[in-house]
Formats: C-alpha cells, sequence, structure tokens
C-alpha cells in the first residue's frame, strides 16, 4: 500500500501524561495522537518522534513523522493540522503539519535539540505559570551560574549528569552547543542546546546550576563533576515540569532538495 | 481593639474561581485569602480590593488591604506573606505584603489599573498558554487594530463598551492612558491602563479591536461606537480567561510621607 510521509510539529503540556511514549502506566501522548490519526486515516499505525520526553515534561517543538496511506488522505495538507487537532484534548496540539520525503526520519535525522528550562526565582510562586516552572525562592548567584553553565559547552562525556536507565547507550559523550541563562525579573530562562541528550541530563545540569547559584557547589566544580564520570557526583536532577522541549533541527542541507520533490506530489 | 493595616498584593490564576468576591454560588478569590488570614489572626473580618475581577479572570498585581489586630501580629514583616501562602491553595499567591497608614484604602486611593489581555493568534492554540490567551486562529490586521486602539486614549464615556450591572455607576466616563498592541510571534499583548474601568469594559475593547482586526468593522468606527453610548454598538465581549488585571497604580504623593510615620511602628 502506497503511503504519503508528513512531519508534525507538536506542542503539549505535559502535566497530565506519563510522557510521550506510550506507557503501561499511565497515558502517553504518542497514544493520543495516534488515536486522533487513527480515526481520521484507518490504515495509520503509529509515529515516530525525534526524542522520549520524560512523565510531566512538555513540548512546544516535538518532532514526528507518520506515514498515511495515500488513498485515504483526501484532505488538503492545510488542513490536517486542524483535523488532528479536532480529534486530541486541548493540552495537545499539532503546531503544523507538512510533507516529507519518504526517507526522512524524525529521530534519525535530528542533528540537534533546544530544551528550555523555566525558573521562577522569587519568595512566592506566580500561580499562572506554576505548571511550567520549578519555584526556587531562595537568591541565586546568578554570575556564578553563568561562569558554571560556560564549562557545559562543548564536547564533553555527561555520564555525571544523566540519570541511570535500563539500557546503556553506546556513548555517553555529547556536544552542548548552547548553555545561557536569561533572566527577566523572577523568570530565569536556561536556553540548551545540543546535538544529543542523555537521559534526564538537561535535567541534571540544570538542577547542578542552581546549586551552583544557592552556593553548594563552586562554579568551576563542574570540570571535576565531568570528569569523574559518576552521577552522584554531580548535583540534583530539576523537577521535570520546568523543562519544555523547545525546538528540534535538521540538517537543511540534507532536507531541502527532497522536500521540493515531495511538494510535487503535494495533495489538494 | 489596635489594628495594624497592610497592604498585600496578590496573584491568582482565576481559572477554578467565580472571581474575586465573595459568591452565594461558586468560591472567590477574597474567600481564599481571609480564611487563610483568619487561620493566623483570629481577629482579622475582612479584605479590601482595589477591584473585583470576573469569573475566570486572573491576577498579577491585584492590591487589597487588611487590618490586624496589633496583639495578634507576632511575626516579623518579611514573613507575612509566606505565612499567608503557607495556608492558601496554590493558584493563589501573597506575591508581596507591607504595612501602609491607617488611611490608605485599596479601593479608594488607587489612582489607575494596568490590564493585559493576551491573544494566541494562530490556527492551532499553544496548550500551556490554554488558561490565559484567547485563541483567535484567524489572521488578523494589526495595523487596523492599532489605528483604532489610538481613538480610544483619553477622556471617553465607554458606555457602548460595558455591559449592564445590577447597578448604574455615577458616570460611565473615564480616561484611558495606554491602549498598546504588542505582538511577540503568534502572542498578541493588550495593554490597556486607565484611571478606572466600567463592569467587563476591558473586554469590550479588546473584543471590539479583535473584530476589526477581523474586518468586522473599520478602524474608524470606534470614534461612532463610543458616540453611541450604546452597548450593542460596539462589538463583542472577549473571553475573560485571556485578561489579566496586571498593576493597581497608587499616588507616590500622596502615599510615601505616610509611609515612612508606619515604619516605625513596623513589628518586629
Amino acid at each position: 500500500m502506497d503511503t504519503l510521509k508528513f512531519k508534525l510539529t507538536i506542542a503539549y503540556d505535559g502535566t497530565n501524561y506519563a510522557g510521550w511514549q506510550v506507557q503501561k502506566i499511565g497515558t502517553g501522548v504518542q497514544e493520543k495522537i495516534e488515536s486522533a490519526l487513527q480515526r481520521l486515516f484507518p490504515g495509520v499505525k503509529r509515529i515516530h518522534s525525534s526524542s522520549r520526553t520524560d512523565t510531566g515534561v512538555h513540548a512546544i517543538g516535538m518532532v514526528a513523522h507518520v506515514e498515511i496511506p495515500q488513498e485515504q488522505f483526501k484532505m488538503p495538507l492545510a488542513r490536517l493540522a486542524l483535523a488532528i487537532n479536532a480529534n486530541l484534548p486541548e493540552d495537545v496540539r499539532i503546531v503544523a503539519a507538512s510533507r516529507c520525503p519518504a526517507e526522512f526520519h524524525a529521530r534519525f535525522d535530528a542533528s540537534g535539540k533546544q530544551y528550555r528550562y523555566f525558573v521562577w526565582n522569587h519568595h512566592s510562586h506566580q500561580p499562572l505559570l506554576r505548571r511550567e516552572t520549578w519555584h526556587v525562592p531562595k537568591e541565586l548567584n546568578l554570575a556564578a551560574m553563568r561562569a558554571a553553565s560556560a564549562l557545559f559547552i562543548g564536547g564533553h562525556d555527561f555520564e555525571s549528569f544523566a540519570a541511570n536507565r535500563n539500557y546503556k547507550p553506546e556513548s555517553t559523550v555529547r556536544r552542548l552547543t548552547r548553555c545561557d541563562i536569561r533572566r527577566s525579573g523572577p523568570l530565569l530562562t536556561f536556553i540548551i542546546e545540543g546535538d544529543g541528550f542523555l537521559y534526564k541530563m538537561c535535567r541534571g545540569i540544570v538542577g547542578t546550576l542552581i546549586q551552583i547559584g544557592l552556593g553548594k557547589f563552586d562554579a568551576t566544580a563542574v570540570s571535576s563533576m565531568l570528569e569523574k564520570k559518576d552521577r552522584s557526583a554531580a548535583g540534583m536532577t530539576a523537577p521535570a515540569h520546568g523543562l519544555v522541549l523547545w525546538k528540534v533541527f535538521y540538517h537543511p542541507k540534507v532536507r531541502k532538495p527532497k522536500l521540493k520533490v515531495s511538494d510535487a506530489h503535494r495533495p489538494g
């Protein structure tokens, strides 16, 4: 059966989900989207995502691909996102849907990702932001945090900042290209960008930076933490609800010419 | 019984409240704060606010005053906000608490207010902002909306933009000092500032501006809408959940010297 392949950009409030993936206990965001697609296109089997976010983590720019049987896809492309959204709960939304070449893979073709982590640094939490910011009431030494954040940039073995999972990845070396901290009043935004991330790595980095801001570690301690390749050498894991998968990057060189070909087959 | 007077700055997520005021049906934010205060200081009777927000409306900077019997107030002032917050649900927070002079009245001394209204202008809503933005999926003519918003500035009879309430205010003339529209990607922020607001007036202004952006009215229609002094002449009322009471202003000239006197009596 001939299929058409689509790239979906997905946003969700992770508060009520057991993460992205289909779970034994709790609901994954993935199954909500798969059911919505299957209601529209019964031949859809599953969607493949760039990333698997953890319980409680949010997304603005999750990317996934899906194959839809050509004979079942009869709507104009511009209606696809709206049609899926009409079948989704209000905490999950398809932000964009486009055709992609048959070779495109949301996970294997991703060249990098940007996560953002939000902290509300004030004695009282901000009620409207309580679901997507970590409330840190104590004063933070931002200069020390920024000095420390620079030490994460570049290629490092991040084993000390990743939680153990059932499986061990082939390599624990990752390359961070950005680790910025912005402040706007009580709101701190951590912008962390890299070619890949180990399990809970972003939250390990943010938790450690906050503890540096609180004076628990010196800013320079990051280098020795990285060297030790031991989770217990680094700081705490920041809570899930402050983390947002912000963007997934794909090499434009690989993608653009192929997209043009598939555009010629655009239905509607 | 001698009392001390305090000025409270309050933030809340209005999603689950029937507005500020104590209600016959549903819960008002006010009663949550009064119960929290009474648990700490049994002699507290009620709090007096600058404004009464409607069902579903939020606040970042609501102001209220409260009198606490002097003999019951034994904590350092710096602990007051934390102590009240410990007795509040997580969708209501005391952001600041300070002493104020016995003559201070949160409502009668207010010289002006700023409201912000948030619109998410994209085909799909942003799940993390769904409780505090109005989703307007269609394209908006921002230039027309900005031209129209300028016509609200100054002193006008705003009867056409206010919903009828049980009581009729003495005058329906109000002075707007600001009516700006900012755009940051799909997020539109309306910043509306004035010396006072009629019932649902902000939402009438925003609803009308959005309908101008959609081409239902010309930008210049605002002037004749104001002249007609008739609610049916203007546009729709924007939904409550996009509105946030942002700031309440008090004349610094009146307040500052008095605050110095009360500072001398500061406990702790």
